[in-house]
């Protein structure tokens, strides 16, 4: 079996669970049927596993060179993005007319996940131009999505996103860069931005990136912010490549992984004008950037969850493959050693890591199928409310893999033992490209604000109650199962739990008090969300097994939900519990008593 | 404050927790005083503030090098070492009558960990060399103490100890290693070692390899396991330093972490006869080297928890520094930003580093603490009580701090964010070594079975009586505090639930069953094990301010004991009752369900 991706899941997850045929059956999808879908899935696989995969360590081991003011690429990294590029997935999400594929986004995230377990780091430029072109085919001007989509969707600029500064990481209204009005929506950049994945490469001819910036005199705060393109090189009057934009490279971070992509500090306007083009309205900067960023974040999610298939993978067949040591009631050495996956304990490790993944990669690929709900529905009720569970969903798609498929690729390097903890192997890899995920796109303590603070309460409450209806007819569905029974009965104590629990803070009109349970409430509230993919999985993988029959498949998703529910559902009733006292035993810590001194 | 010691917290541990001052009244330590313990560890600080610290990113980046058969070691480790032998440390556990220092134990500790915390990497070399004197001292015979031993405390010649085997880390029934008996306890050893730290180095005059191997027509399995004194070169008759022993270094492993530390596989006896010395009695090599390894193992625990404190003092630092954001409910960009440490959050994240490195170094003094009992005590049954207490703690002492402080590691980057994930910043560095401790000395699956299947059990349950009693008498202690006494009532609590517990899996005579759950049952007993630590430092730290005053210190104690209590002791109950019930949920699993295919 591929080590990148189990396409039987896949399939399983896309037409069992998530009804994704229903979605090719509209007029907007017609293009594809299921043949389609795997015949895409089958050129990214291989695309994945001829040119994503094989070097992957390499380009770990020779992170990018800072040369002559120059970020130099390991020289494997261009030739895969050309193969993702001739196979027209740059422009897999764009609509036809505009010259895209009109891929449903559940497809999309689908073949794109192939990629970013073969190598994240790779797949990390493709995702940021994908976000950048959306963000401006969303708000810019004809004439700027006229200058600038063809060559993204082409794969032949890339993009970026351009907010934090190296002051400011998670605190956007604090951003310093300016941006001086030169007339007719050309403005003159000024300032320094930090942690710019893909900021400068040797990759593609063109690199766009959107810039948040202030105009004299704006509002403050996040109020001021307004978004720019400010490209790379500028362009001529017929659209072709101009002279350099005085945008310097002042440094490559060294990571402790995702070494394949640059991350860099840039300087605009250093050496001089450096231009922007105002995209929209001023001062909306934030808003459309949260346009890309909520994108983003669930892209955050699908990759910290790749990386946790792609551990989980290695280390199953490893687990396969390696002879050791006997169970523990045979004492006899003359006997021969067992393969280790014969070992509870090693069990444990892998059906962790699958209840984990595969939890993980149904609520992303859920998520995405809301966008394509979205895009499918003309009724106003039905697409508020489908913007409302995006809404909800995405602190915990973003942050939920983050933290849970981290521990799935920790549990991978155990599996291996000391092999595991050398670069010969590459789950240490995959462990050290995980731990980004929970720092960018929003740090966990600023989603468990974001989930606690404003997105339980909006609409009064209306994306719990949304969501909680999603789950509730999942319930209603399994009550009817004999073998699920317990689990919808589980599920449905734990939508309780939330009610309550919400209900009692919420009511206390101290955001401060409120919000310091904020990244629990968040852990355990995804807790609850992936028992509920869970169960789904359990649902569908019983009426797969009543059509067809039991198989090791089946078993496996119906083993792994059980799991997931005696051995990680009950955690969040310590949570929910100090969550809703609103328990204030660290946030009233003061700074000179962790240590005794100031 | 120094960033790799709380000298306050030290000596709170010490002197206010675990009464080391009524140790020093015992003849076996009445040469030192709490003055003079103070100047050792001043000694130890400054040797690691000066020639530990300084290069430790350096030495992490520039990995040993593979040269001409040789491993060519970063240029400051050995001045460092150096210092550390200077000062008299190799030697600090050794009796005064063959030129030891005499130190208790929970001071080395100390001292030793001032190290570790500095530069875990370069102190690997003098933890495994003092090992290998330790067990040379316990089983050598006179002639071989007189040979190696000196050298060995003068920290001239370096030792390691060679167990495992490139088809066999964890099982050491199926080691190939041969010894064919060449008369008067010389044997030819041939045979390959693989995850041999220190295994070849270029700091050290010698190298004293503690090997195990097999000696032909002995019993099969760990019955026939004898252990060897393998020098690298061999002595002359005099003593001194003679010819090659023909152990060539076969290659160095890469790994993700501890890189400062050699990492070898060794190729015993492969071009010429390799000469080892038997030690003891043949075939009682395992229970030998286990003498070592206990010792070895709360050395990993103690390891952790030092990484663990690095990552605490560093990021505390970082969060005190940082300005970013506002509170919650201040929405007024114009105000100044605070300081991190002022987010909830991030105290959170600061109070459970607090929590799990503070409770773990507390465990670790206290188990030091018990071989100091055992030294001093000529009582028979004292002796064996703090055998069995020391036998019960040791698979915790080595996988509570290896699982908790590397989580406590992972926060560390989180507060640092995305400075936290590069390498300009020592806390990536941390979390790398720190992923190490779960694995080597036994992995965590490998201490459940231990602890469930052998440690609970033993002497009719006699250690975990022994235990309980020790605990008791901190619950009554606790129970006559106002403060504290709802922690007494949750630990007594606990105490009885991990009664319950080992009842009902003893009794059901199916070691694959009893024992699936054995790692869980690990982490649960550790945390009860660390509440109890934290109850007695609750206490110390009550006594404390009653006799002087409350300070932000004792404060601060008694908030991390009482975050302990609330946020994670409360954790174990589902451990329990899954391990109680023997839920066999993962462990029936079969191979071909993880991913539906063979």
């Amino acid at each position: 079996m591929s080590e990148i991706v189990n396409r039987e899941d896949l399939d399983f997850l896309l037409y069992d669970v998530l009804k994704t045929e229903q979605l090719l059956k509209t007029d907007r999808y017609a293009a594809y049927d299921r043949d389609a879908i795997t015949a895409i899935l089958d050129t990214a696989q291989n695309i994945a596993e001829d040119l994503y995969w094989p070097d992957a360590a390499a380009i770990d081991a020779e992170e990018p060179r800072f040369e002559n003011g120059a970020a130099i690429t390991h020289p494997s990294i261009k030739p895969a993005l050309a193969a993702y590029a001739e196979a027209g997935l740059f422009s897999a999400g764009f609509d036809e007319d505009i010259g895209g594929m009109q891929l449903p986004m559940i497809v999309q995230t689908a073949a794109n996940g192939i990629f970013s377990c073969a190598n994240i780091s790779i797949q990390g430029y493709a995702l940021l131009t994908a976000g950048a072109a959306n963000m401006l085919n969303a708000f810019g001007s004809d004439a700027q999505k006229a200058a600038y989509l063809p060559p993204m969707m082409e794969g032949r600029w890339f993009g970026t996103m351009c907010l934090s500064e190296p002051h400011a990481g998670s605190s956007l209204a604090d951003i310093r860069t300016k941006a001086a009005p030169l007339g007719n929506g050309r403005y003159a950049i000024k300032g320094a931005k930090m942690w710019i994945s893909g900021g400068e490469q040797d990759i593609s001819e063109n690199i766009v990136h959107m810039v948040l910036a202030k105009i004299p005199d704006g509002p403050p705060g996040v109020k001021g912010i307004s978004l720019f393109i400010v490209p790379k090189f500028r362009l001529t009057p017929d659209g072709e490549i101009g002279a350099a934009n005085n945008i310097s490279l002042a440094g490559l971070n060294h990571k402790m992984g995702y070494r394949g992509t640059t991350n860099t500090l840039l300087n605009f306007g250093d050496d001089g004008e450096c231009e922007g083009w105002l995209v929209g309205e001023p001062h909306q900067g934030l808003r459309y950037m949260f346009h890309m960023m909520n994108e983003a974040r669930i892209g955050v999610g699908h990759g910290a969850t790749m990386l946790g298939l792609a551990g989980y993978l290695h280390s199953l067949q490893y687990a396969k493959e390696r002879p050791q040591g006997r169970q523990p009631d045979n004492k006899d050495p003359n006997t021969p050693q067992i393969p280790i996956i014969e070992h509870a304990d090693i069990k444990r490790l892998l059906l962790t890591q699958k209840a984990y993944v595969e939890g993980a990669m149904g609520l992303v690929l859920y998520c995405a199928q809301l966008v394509d709900q979205a895009a499918i529905s003309s009724d106003e009720a039905e697409q508020k409310r489908l913007g409302l569970l995006l809404d909800l969903l995405t602190p915990i798609a973003k942050s939920w893999p983050s933290e849970y498929c981290l521990e799935a690729n920790k549990h991978a390097i155990q599996i291996l033992g000391g092999y595991g903890y050398t670069r010969d192997y590459p789950v240490e890899r995959f462990y050290r490209d995980n731990r980004l995920n929970p720092i960018h796109e929003g740090a966990h303590g600023i989603h468990g604000i974001d989930i606690l603070g404003r997105k339980v309460r909006m609409h009064n409450g209306g994306a719990v109650l949304a969501l909680r209806e999603e789950m509730q007819s999942t319930i209603a569905e399994a009550e009817g199962i004999d073998e699920l029974s317990n689990e919808a009965a589980a599920l449905r104590q734990s939508l309780d739990t939330i009610a309550a629990t919400i209900q009692s803070i919420v009511s206390a009109q101290d955001p401060q008090r409120e919000l310091a349970n904020g990244t629990l409430f968040l852990d355990a509230f995804g807790h609850v969300v992936i028992a509920w993919i869970w169960l789904m999985q359990g649902v569908a993988a019983k009426k797969r097994a009543e059509r067809k029959t039991a198989s090791a498949f089946t078993d496996g998703k119906l083993r792994a939900m059980r799991f997931f529910f005696r051995y990680e559902l009950p955690k969040t009733d310590l949570a929910f519990s100090l969550a809703s006292r609103m328990d204030q035993t660290f946030a009233q810590a003061q700074a000179d008593e962790f240590t005794g001194s100031a």
